[in-house]
């Protein structure tokens, strides 16, 4: 596989900072995305803009589908996404629906882990030929001080085993990195710490780290 | 309880569909639901648009939140709506996060009901002071032509003795809403069905109805 990318999570409420930050970070970053902060904020009118500036990025729509998938796919890749996550809680229809909609336009589906997702769940996205889901650190974990815990990494080794491929986040430092070597990750996603004045170095660190292990 | 009420779901991809929609049905509707596709469409400035057209009716808008909770209720509040969604695949802490912003602005949360949520679920939402749920037929039996199943039913019965409102949508017609006796309905939505040339003759039939059951 290719090496795991860099993906700026922009969740500001307003365009005019996700324009800013996304114009600061572009240069050291692999995948934009229109959070769904920001979408909501903004609606479509995110996604067209942020797709205009950066025509060489791939641009990520985080709607967390949950139902009417058909009309929000559609409606996310006119706006020029590449990719659009979907959640695991939809129903297998609603999936289908995305992903039919993702072929007629060269995009993808990822799934966001969300809720009590089994392994048959994933068995059947895989099924319809889902390639990607996006891993969350438990924000319990997070809130205890507590890293990336064995059950994390073991979820993700057998979604990995299954041909998912995972984009991985949740307050994502260089020294985490090593935590994931040998999971098929699609990408590491972060905020503030590729937003802020030290973006770039951070994400230099990352790429060393990265190259180290894939 | 009070009676149901009757919400409408607006699902177009623009704004000015929605308002004409809101305008022709203000008359015979207690609720209007910016719903996930407006929303995702127009952002939250659809939200504001319809609070400031239609001051006296319940406004709900439909995220179904599923993380960042904090931010996404402080935004819907803020724009104008009463209620909110948040998905049942959320964790309990996002589930949290927005009820405390609900009670800031003593506006309401709504669980979304998808995916695998479980009775024990259901309780601790109660025990956070979440008193409404939607449910959805399912699609299974809507395109299989079956109409709402037993299983459906028992299931909203013992969410209402839970302690919990459900809104009932997929589908309702006159003809279904005596299934419902007995059952804390908080509003029945729909969206064609009330927004065609027929609704308000649509909305007169269900509130016959309503009125024999509750």
């Amino acid at each position: 596989m290719t090496k795991p990318l860099l993906q700026i999570a922009l969740d500001s409420t307003d365009l005019a900072t996700a324009v800013t930050v996304a114009n600061n970070v572009e240069s050291f970053v692999d995948v934009i995305e229109i959070g769904t902060i920001l979408a909501f904020a903004e609606g479509m009118s995110a996604v067209n803009t942020l797709r205009k500036r950066h025509p060489e990025h791939i641009i990520v729509c985080d709607m967390k589908t949950t139902d009417g998938g058909a009309i929000l796919a559609k409606m996310a890749f006119e706006a020029g996404a590449d990719w659009i996550t979907v959640s695991a809680a939809a129903h297998i229809a609603t999936i289908e629906a995305c992903k039919k909609v993702a072929d007629d336009f060269n995009g993808e589906i990822q799934i966001e882990l969300y809720g009590n997702w089994t392994l048959n769940d994933a068995q059947s996205w895989v099924d319809l030929g889902i390639k990607q889901a996006i891993y969350h650190r438990s924000r319990d974990a997070e809130l205890a001080g507590v890293s990336w815990t064995p059950e994390d990494i073991s979820r993700m080794r057998v979604l990995s085993e299954m041909g998912i491929e995972v984009s991985i986040t949740g307050g994502i430092v260089p020294e985490d990195i090593h935590l994931f070597e040998g999971i098929k990750a699609k990408t590491f996603i972060a905020g503030r710490a590729l937003a802020n004045d030290t973006g770039k170095a951070t994400a230099e660190a990352l790429r060393t780290e990265i190259n180290k292990y894939w």
